[in-house]
């Protein structure tokens, strides 16, 4: 079933699912302004209050099958991953939805499509690492700064700055509920069968750990309006995705 | 209908086609062994002697109301590419199938993607330039080489060689007839639309010129079987894509 | 001697010169504040009348002894490079000095370095390409618009915009006269000997074709002041470089 | 002293030292063929057993007075490593040295040029990660296998394998002792001075944690001979690098 793209007698550009994730975030959590928000995020979904997160993240993901490739592949088993997501709900069900999310890794690219994700390909994405051996740098404190980027042809299309004021727990980060995207594959001819799905993602085995938060500030090319951020947060998380579920 | 993959609200990762090529091609035909290379055609397509043509070009390429993207993003108009192409038919009808096309652009990769080509993004594909001006450098001419080579992850997926003997025509290219293709699009939920169509590429508006024939060489990582090659080309040409349609 | 920076035994980085070069070019000139540019070039040069030059363009080069690495190493032929260049003379010889230039690949940078150009590694450099067989693309003519850019790290350095309006001989390009540069090797230790030099580029073999003029417009993060485009340009140019002379 | 290479009025390739180092490793300790190796070992270092080692990280790297880069340019603190040392001595002070050094930053190239270290720009170093979270991962133990490679140009430089078989200890990894280097910057002309300097890097604050032990294996362009693996190691280290003291 999941042989995308190249088959027969080739090796497919993504394994079979599940997927596993685990990920180390640099996050904002702001208010957009609705009337701008409401034209990124599509039918069914039901924007919310105009709260939205951006983040820049570091993933090693592996599928249930192929562990061993962070071993035998690693570049097929690690990325950098920058998007910004808008509070929604599908039937008064909360959620959130990603009108973007940059990557740099043709896999996740691909595989997010199949889920659901409106994935594209940066050119560069980079993020705050603090090594705790480094003898420059502390450990994460209060006063810590940290920040990311993405990078696309010749725009940068998201920054974002963290300054940590205190540890937090996992329930400190705002939840927005389920993850909602949409499955798109358009035709190029009118003898050509679409793809149009609204869906829900399958996430399970969600755990987040090393939780700080604090200050946040962003910018984005994304038609957000003027962002207010809310709160900054810096997190470890992991989980699994399945699937995705078309919404009726 | 073209929105794909971000929408709404976002610009689109592809423009409205149909679209226009133009292309310099460093080319090898080449006989591959039918029993591999039947593994990489799929139904409904039949395999045809054996012939296969390979090649790394560089590309320049605009939909046909972005034209004034050379200009204003020219890094959306610009990409390399490499390929193998499997010389078949589909009910008597001749014609090539690329069982894999590598590209370095996401707008490429995508496109291709929607058209019925098994794209795969590649982490760099090089080839001969041959600048007019450079005072160390002489014309095209017999005796000339010309090379490129494709590299994604830790593999160098494809190279070739051509040495050039004597100018061509057009008409000394081997014609394998229209470009088939394949649109995929897997589920990853049981809940899910899937595509599988094979398709014809619509193709028009082909020209080509700066033919040079010679002796070609390669390598791939495409279970090909042991390649023979036949024939070396360099050449320019240019088309037009205005989508696919569905075979029955 | 050019040995730098792999020895002994193993591939240098750099191929032994003169080196040979034929670049496609999409140009601005333009006039700098020169209380700013006054900072962008060191002594022994002195500034002229604020008079600049900034232009993006493709490069193939190859040395005097490996022009065969075109089919060998096609990607150690090419490369893109940005710049910007500022009027400036020694003791009265006019010249022109380029405080910085980026480009695109590791070798053009050392070899750049060892020559005396103020060389830096781009993320990204892009430029306008006109094929003449795509058939949604018209050859250039007055009202062709051309542009290129360039991105480091997060920030896009330099991008310029050419509208064309009449074809132009190589006698209406602005004359700067030689190539001025600085060969600099700092130290990070007492101990260690140090390179500061101001030298002369030594280019030999000139010839420019396939001139075009218009009004240009550009952005650059380079500190020259409000630049006032004076003149846009679209060339292709050849040249030598044996390497550079020390000033006394 | 230290504005290489853009100066003045410009921002620096490299900020002044000292540089800060942490780092994550996979290395594999191998015996390489004496003859080739001499090879590879320029004066006044003369080559020891045969032993060498071979490791790809990846690094997180501020200047003393640089540290806040983290957050505000994330993209100049972080870079991934690929190089092969050589044990060697100097007037019987054992050592190591690397005949190559593949970086995929251009400040760590230019830097590291400038403290002696035989660097060049690699187009993709990968290596295993294992995130905690990642519910399909487990925490690295017996039986855990780790990777790394590195890509230039069309071929794979350097690639290895660990397979976890115990914890060790920091004093479980072979010690080459002090590390040796070479400055190098020719000339282009017999009027421009040249640096060719032995030197002793300055390295201080060293400290080793995480240490585990295996079995290794690799392969690499560089011309070792055949190399026989004799430990894998996986570990994290810290250290400090002031500069490099020419040796006389």
């Amino acid at each position: 079933m999941l042989d995308h793209p190249l088959v027969p007698g080739g090796s497919s550009a993504i394994e079979k699912g599940p997927w596993h994730y685990g990920a180390n975030y640099v996050a904002v959590y702001f208010d957009g302004e609705r009337i701008k928000l409401s034209d990124l995020v599509p039918k069914p979904f039901e924007i919310g209050d105009g709260r939205c997160m951006a983040y820049v993240c570091e993933i090693v993901s592996v599928s249930d099958s192929g562990a061993e490739m962070v071993a035998s592949e690693p570049d097929r088993t690690i990325y950098q991953e920058a998007a910004v997501g808008v509070k929604c709900s599908y039937r008064g069900k909360p959620g959130v939805y990603f009108p973007i999310m940059w990557v740099n890794s043709e896999w996740s690219l691909l595989r997010g499509l199949l889920n659901g994700y409106q994935k594209r390909l940066a050119d560069k994405i980079a993020m705050t690492k603090l090594h705790p051996l480094n003898p420059g740098l502390k450990p994460i404190a209060p006063g810590t700064q940290m920040g990311g980027f993405c990078v696309k042809g010749s725009e940068r299309t998201l920054s974002l700055r963290v300054i940590v004021r205190k540890e937090g727990a996992p329930a400190d980060l705002p939840s927005f509920g389920v993850t909602y995207g949409r499955r798109v594959f358009p035709r190029t001819d009118e003898s050509q069968d679409v793809v149009q799905e609204a869906v829900e993602i399958l996430k399970s085995n969600s755990r987040t750990s090393d939780v700080w938060l604090g200050d946040g500030s962003l910018e984005t090319t994304l038609s957000v309006g003027e962002p207010r951020a809310v709160l900054g947060a810096v997190y470890k998380s992991g989980f699994t995705i399945s699937g995705s579920k078309v919404l009726d």
